[in-house]
């Protein structure tokens, strides 16, 4: 009764020729999902621990799978697990590793479930751990930019459009731009761990099981709220992943618009920034040079984390049905995207926390009186001239100083009127740098006050964050001590 | 004081030499950014009356730009608005026409703001509406999956993992499947909507005004929560739209697989579903064929979707703050997505409501006793035997027939017994189409009141779903309304 | 015998169902497939003179067909042709009008074609012409460059890595890079139209015709060089069209690079050029602002064409064969990358051609004597010191300046020889601008002769790809003449 | 003189501070450009050998170096060769390797060289051999299909649109579209190959050398025609490396093709073939279950071939010249679709050339009647009827047949020509499966004669395909050798 041929494979009567060895490694996926191992075996014992309750494993097996379950845990995490390629993934590895320990019970763990339910439910795990990671590092850049704004509050530099010159603005309420970002994509990601509250267990290979399983009890003890509500949605849906490597393809996306102007910032003609040394490199040429590699690094990576995305949704175009093996793509994009995500938020929040920045530079630049043009137009605009003829008019006074290479700043009443008789002052009283700060004073705007309500703000929503994150962080720890106590 | 050579351009003081034509098609906005128009006649409207509320225009100026944009309306919505490409954009397009119906009061309009604000703020107004939209067109499908599940309850047909098929399921559970993929789907859109809930009106061109504007008062007049919390973020950012693409990229995938299995289920091998002659198209060459060519289409037009997305993620890579013109390119890929999404809900809607659904050839699909196997393997481990041990000897046992060309029904138990011998019964007793469904009774699974209880609370929750729509709807209508009355 | 329903659809007999509106709308191709008319006519007009010679249709006929057609032709290009989206595509189109005008004759056109071999033959067309219209605008912009080199040759500014300073470099050399990638460009063009010489017509549906069509015949008179070699594969396969959007999206993200560096130093910070008023932009509300727009618009639009690419793919990944509807999803990404390129490099000409070079602020930039610290390092290594210790030991005497705040120029020989005994010289000997450049004497390098030699070079390899551009042209002339006086 | 701060690292002489460890370990490339350990020893021992010929290095250090490098190559080859994660990349690993065995003169080696340059050496040298590779393994495929095609030259099945049954063809002229295809993807990366004859070396960090380096001499000891033309462009450009990728992904969605007709023939519905066991996969659960496995993680990896391409498009997008480190993103999306697409050829050669064919299905699925539907349309035709009227009068016959359940093949001709008067003979005679093969006789389409003639014509163009790889491949062998004798 013995088949040596398919020995070790999950399916040992069906198929009589043993499996081609290149096609065998080109299916395996144990090279990359043995970052699912945490998940599996918290899956398994949460499953034989609903196996013993449903009578269908005695106490005693049920112990004994607990216990060889906890060994292989430690042996994972201390890496002196014997994974095996000719097992093919995770699972197999497992459940072979567990017969060496504890023999025949160790069959009948795979009762009521395939591998199918089996590993929709450690990535919905590691999903929603991945989302409280994401929010995690999120959090810590968040706070950098924060603590960063609050040091530059009176740091002054141009806003760009266009990369020109436009408007000056604080420091602070640059940075406080990205931290708006980030805070939008925590929120995405709070919004996609909400969409793992169901636990695909016991959804069988997609139509459940004949076996008096117990959904519930399994679900809660995984820290879900409820078993997921169709059990072929459960095998085939890909959804959660997707969107996983969608916002964090959005949040690389911002993170290379700061790396960009970290970059920018870098070069000898801004020279607003410089990064610490530990955060930069030398040329292996020339000896001169200090290269902003970390951003650098960090804005190219996003195109990775794009790839990642296109990769899964082509995989899941078009397929019917419920498992098909093309979904096993669908762990290498996301192990991927996690890593540069997380990665990347780490290094960047370190860049920003050890950069210097040369707030001399800043303010040289900022002082240029054409980027106060419009607070000249909407003088006029105050003085009642429809903002149209304002605009027009102050066009022509900013095009008439370039081109006689006159000062803007040194034009007297007399000398504004000939573009306007409205005007109401001298150009040095109307072009003030700290006027034109303080004098948008509404929400959102450059004003001190603005800013420093900003600021308070986003510091409250990031604290309430944070305690979000750590309930999360709470419950998996929760979960996991479930586990190990069984 | 004139200058003609850049007439009808918004800047015309400070650059002297007109637009390069070429440059200028090359930038301009106006074929495309029409789509907004609805959205900027309601941005100024709110705009204008909030320049009355802070005394920045005069009741009576502001009366006449009302009253101006509210006939610029009839004409946009009459198809009689006199478009011009030399005006680039659909905001200089309507501001020259107001200038032409209410002369110099049209030039106060523009007054403390920039149209980087203004496009952020139709933008916004434009994904509120979307996401509502797509939102309803995925409760239509929905609807339409639950009452043609409602009706096939009974109907039988093989589940099937790898195109093979695995076990029976019942076409209502099938369709079920996809009806919780789109409640996902759905909810996505609704949070990325709530992400919407800040008015960027008033960040000017990037830094606000040194005019007093009303910033609450704007939004709220535009239904917006409160203004936006950083003046940058709200002209630079458009995550919003990604997230937007991201989650229509999904959903489409989600609708490739639903439109693939038609496309099979057509088949003459499958032969399970026939099209409605209204949804499908003959040949040019072949009298014979009758093709299905609704699902053919939106499986195709999945690429379509994921392209716009790379395209927007990619055009944003890199950017430094705050606006620059490459974000132009933000609203073709979003129009598309919006227009193909809304249209492949809507016809699947209709293709799979006039569906003709072939039960006899569903049902003798699944008549295939091997897709029992699985129940065989539980009924051993049900004697306790160990699940591993079982599925060898089923699967001994099914190689055993398909060689000998057996038929698996008629093996008694003596017969079983030479595979196990734990086997309980005849074959016939433990291979029951009926029993199989209405063994897996779990939540989830296959059994009639499993599945009747999915329907039920599917049921529920589309109803309430489409409830928040509505007054998402109700209250669009009502900005509108405030709109034209204010 | 009549069938109103499906009255104008070409296959009136088999669907007893008029085509649901919305339906028949989804799938219309019309709107966009009229780009391919003229192509389409070419291809019909070929296909009746080769029905004609192989006996299928009279000569009357033939003659009354190659008539109407051009009469069509006529109203095509005049803009008189009265398009009908009931009619779905550009082939009912004209088939429809021909039978409006020269009455049954008309029916015998479509005799031995299907839309599906008539639609890869349109499209074989129109990407050869589409390759050959990529390289002349490949060209146009190569010519822009070269002129611009030659022009500044001695023009220097700084090379840059990690946009950090690096080596000077001559402008010419600089943009003789760019020449170099899109030459390469070119080259792709032209091997992808080399893959469209085998003619798709008379693969019929998908396994040629019964009637005796002379398949070599059609395939001259459309300057193909044969006939396909495998039907199936003609109708099935859209390769071609994906090398084309692939080709295009590396040219683009070439342009985009060169955008970049347009509107880098377009700032105030580099103030390297200033783009004409032509093709610059101003501020609706800051007036002082001139903005790159042309560039960014470029830079921009390569998202664009990265995701046509995408689309196409995706649509493609995982098609059975033969032909798929999906297909039609084809044209759109196909047609809006050929615009966006041909676009895309006619501006950006126009602007590198009417850009202001300033060439002191390039030349300040370049003075920075850390430039040239890769020459002392090499100065050491010429006196025989191994290049690693030579790098140290310059690295420490820039660190020191750096440090010290010392002008390395001012350093004599002994100070140099406090970081290494082997400097031969003063470090004023050692840096000099112009030895620097003309040091690297090597092919490809920054000598003014090396320059020069490579401009050359490249002058003539451009006058040589121009001429088999204006081949391929000629040849597409010849056989619209042949269609005209058929 | 000493600085034990960078120790290790090239530049130890300008960076005062300590790498951060996370920092370094974002940017260490270490863990996957070992894969150029092969081409980065080969471009060491040319750049040794011309160091010595311009006189940079003597003879003795120049053998040092050479015996050094070849030692590390046998590490290396032997998996002995001690990476070190502190050294970020091979180009470092291998100079500190090479220091440890011959002492100060390795620090000679890297004169007149950048790693920027080094790189784009490498990476021409890997993506000729990647070219090469990919050539082969098509060629493999192309001949397994070839093989098939030669023994199925009679096996008739239906050729299918829109996945419904159109028309008969041959297995072999079915198998021959996709051999087709794969020889246009060759002809993609011959021409690859084709772009990548100029050497990079000598093009320095970006301006080239003062050293007298003798280009020439390099380039042709590594196989290349001659030096790059400039030397921004060589260190700045990945656009090969985007080539290689689009090429790969093209051919990996032909694949993707052919495996989704695997998988559709390999399920019950058609059961046209049977993959041979060592290719398939069975079930954790259900034990009858056979699945296609190999063609679809072929399918599914098509996605990944994509991601990689968008990653490394939109890493490049928008990069200012030269070299930028987000460029070091090149290599992971290159190894892995390099492999992939090599691991796919494979194991879909294997997969093919062990299928089993059940033709008795195939002829069952072909004999339907109604396939021939427009052969009747062209007999009509030939009786002088325009195809329209011919068309719509079968159309007619074939829905009449449908309705009134009536076997077309029985109709006689009087019943026939109630449907038109024109109908030439009976159906039986009109509707034969081998007359519809054989009256396609045209060039490339069905009949025996046809199919053989392009088969004969395919394999000649394969030996011929696989004499100019086999080049290639003497080429590199020549080149190793040479560095190997040095």
């Amino acid at each position: 009764m013995q088949n040596p041929r398919g020995e070790g494979r999950p399916w040992g009567g069906r198929l009589r020729q043993a499996a081609d060895q290149a096609a065998l490694r080109f299916g395996a996926s144990i090279a990359f999902d043995r970052a699912l191992a945490r998940y599996d075996l918290r899956v398994s014992a949460a499953h034989a621990r609903m196996l013993r309750r449903a009578g269908i494993v005695s106490a005693e097996d049920a112990a004994a799978i607990a216990a060889g379950l906890e060994e292989i845990r430690g042996e994972i995490e201390s890496g002196r697990f014997p994974y095996d390629e000719a097992l093919e993934d995770i699972h197999m590895n497992v459940e072979a590793r567990l017969r060496q320990k504890i023999g025949a019970a160790a069959g009948r763990l795979h009762s009521g479930r395939s591998r199918n339910d089996q590993v929709a439910t450690d990535l919905a795990l590691y999903l929603r751990d991945g989302c409280a990671a994401a929010r995690r590092g999120i959090a810590e850049l968040r706070g950098v930019l924060l603590a960063r704004a609050s040091e530059h509050m009176d740091t002054v530099l141009p806003g760009y459009t266009h990369l020109q010159r436009a408007q000056p603005v604080r420091l602070a309420h640059h940075w406080l731009a990205f931290e708006r970002m980030l805070a939008r994509d925590s929120a995405r990601f709070a919004d996609a761990a909400r969409r793992l509250r169901h636990s695909p267990l016991g959804a069988g290979a997609l139509a459940g099981s004949t076996l008096p399983l117990d959904r519930d009890f399994a679900a809660r003890e995984l820290g879900f709220e409820a078993p997921s509500a169709n059990s072929m949605d459960s095998v085939a849906s890909r959804d959660c992943a997707l969107e996983f490597l969608a916002h964090a393809a959005i949040c690389m996306v911002h993170l290379s618009r700061l790396a960009e102007e970290l970059v920018l910032w870098s070069s000898s003609e801004f020279g607003f920034v410089e990064l610490a040394d530990s955060h930069a490199t030398g040329s292996s040429l020339m000896p001169q040079k200090k290269n902003p590699d970390v951003p650098e690094l960090v804005r190219g990576k996003s195109g990775r984390a794009i790839g990642n995305l296109v990769a899964l949704l082509t995989t899941m175009k078009g397929l019917p049905l419920a498992y098909n093996r093309d979904m096993q793509e669908d762990k290498e994009p996301l192990f991927d995207s996690a890593r540069t995500l997380g990665d990347s938020l780490s290094v960047m929040a370190s860049a920003l926390d050890s950069l210097q920045v040369n707030a001399q530079r800043m303010a040289a630049a900022a002082a240029d009186p054409l980027l106060l043009a419009t607070d000249l137009v909407e003088a006029l605009v105050r003085e009642g001239v429809p903002f149209r003829e304002a605009h027009a008019a102050v066009g022509r006074l900013v095009a008439h100083c370039l081109e006689a290479g006159l000062d803007l700043l040194r034009l007297d009443r007399a000398a504004l009127q000939n573009f306007h008789p409205a005007f109401p002052a001298d150009a040095g009283v109307l072009l003030n740098l700290e006027r034109a700060l303080e004098s948008r004073a509404m929400p959102g705007a450059t004003a001190r006050s603005s800013v420093s309500a900003a600021l308070k703000a986003a510091e409250s929503e990031l604290a309430a964050d944070a305690a979000t994150i750590a309930d999360v962080d709470a419950d998996a720890a929760e979960s996991d001590a479930r586990g190990e106590s069984a």
